[in-house]
């Protein structure tokens, strides 16, 4: 049961992401063959970097062809309706579809991390769990930056890493109160809500130039 | 006599892609040293990327030196006709030798990739051989343009992966009915004559724009 | 006693790290968020990729978060006055701290790294010490430069990996010789001295252009 959930969770986490990786390569005008490999990196980056910290290896994105197989086909149909089109996407309509992707992939896959860490090791520590977490939830996505030439969204956007961390915290906190399954839903709601304010009442932190 | 061909044939890929990162840094104007680092990265990178994600640490570009020595002494050699005829090589030269040492390099370091893994796992899955021989074909290319700042060429140009992809199915299929050494060699020629023929016939493939 | 002395040399090299990160980040116009990471990946990054390199998973990082709280609290600390202070910071000031912290990081953590191979393996080669101890080095600075949208210093600027280089065979030559804690002394200072020596005298090595 738990670990229908947890698939499912990583299922929709996998999709997202690979939503918001096909976007940004068609942005760039890739072809694709480009849109599938940058929706690919971003829906398992995140994964199999956190698997190689973690010494499993070979990352679960390897053994377990399920989710590459899902986000190649994700990229795929995303591309369709956008080469049908055309040009004729607003610029809104895309960011709506690239914050709604990137924030429920944001939230699973970083609860999604700190279940895998709690498997992997005996006696995780805390920071440990915070930690993987995180690297799991915005690794995807800086893959996804450097890849396209883009400077890492979670350096110059609002509070997303902050989303992050602040559901790593709640997560790991009521993992041994409410048991794995609610603490990771709780996780999820956490980050994606933190997000969405974040964005939506322009929620920004202090910044300093240097020049 | 097996493990001699895949010697030699690890050797030409290493001085090709060890070519192609040692003539990006110098299109770039980096030093001498900026030279052989790129060299040396696009060389070994997509390997060392291999044994991390197989699980096979240290790297055999560490416990193995001849391969570093290698790509840095061809660097250097790269990098001595160019200092003396200045800036005289037309751009059509360089191209053509950019693109002939990275298909090579391309094409071996693929279906070596397989065969690492074929040797480092009991029972790899089709689907694992297959990811692990594109990365090690792509993943050094990666390394050199993200380090050198420009979009992976893996992602603008043509069917590189595709390439990769395709040579690497070919050469997994053929390998429990040929025998390792046949299935590289015809993986590798497979590899190498799909990514001359799309520079040569121009193909390209369906891309979108988003606004 | 030797513990201690590498304990501090980590903690020194760490803090330096942080700063060369933060500043960075700052010049970027990135929030505080964006300051704290990008301290905290060039802080702990070399490390990380050399444990994962020499199959220390997980990696210190996580294991003993002594490291990354204070990257992070060095970073929140260089953003305090640079906020304060608006954009009154000159150029000049600024690239000398620049060069004060990436300069003494780079010397420290080339030597730990050599450290860390030496404990970790049975017996390591000369060739992997050196470039184990020039990964951990510059790792975290190439990281810092890539997630900034920079091309990495590593690539442009007068001899820096050079340096490293130097000193990490001054190091490993020394080792056997002198125990570890002169090694690792005498190595440091190397690198910082040639690092310095480059910067002020303007050493430079010979590049080619390629159009």
């Amino acid at each position: 049961m738990f670990n229908t959930v947890v698939l499912v969770f990583e299922l929709i986490g996998t999709m997202a992401f690979a939503v918001s990786g096909a976007v940004t390569a068609m942005k760039k005008e890739m072809d694709i063959f480009g849109v599938v490999i940058l929706g690919l990196c971003t829906a398992v980056g995140g994964g199999a970097i956190r698997d190689i910290t973690l010494g499993c290896t070979p990352p679960a994105m390897f053994t377990n062809p399920v989710y590459a197989v899902l986000a190649i086909v994700v990229s795929v149909i995303a591309f369709i309706p956008a080469v049908q089109s055309g040009i004729s996407h607003s610029g809104k309509v895309v960011d709506a579809l690239m914050l709604t992707a990137d924030s429920i992939g944001l939230g699973i896959f970083t609860v999604v991390g700190i279940q895998t860490a709690m498997e992997a090791l005996a006696e995780p520590s805390f920071f440990l769990l915070i930690f993987v977490g995180v690297i799991t939830g915005v690794g995807g996505g800086i893959i996804r930056d450097v890849l396209a030439g883009n400077t890492p969204y979670v350096f110059v956007k609002h509070i997303y890493a902050l989303a992050s961390l602040g559901g790593a915290v709640v997560c790991s906190l009521l993992w041994s109160v409410t048991g794995a399954a609610p603490a990771m839903l709780i996780g999820a709601i956490v980050i994606i809500a933190l997000r969405f304010c974040a964005a939506r009442f322009r929620w920004s932190l202090p910044r300093a130039k240097i020049k």
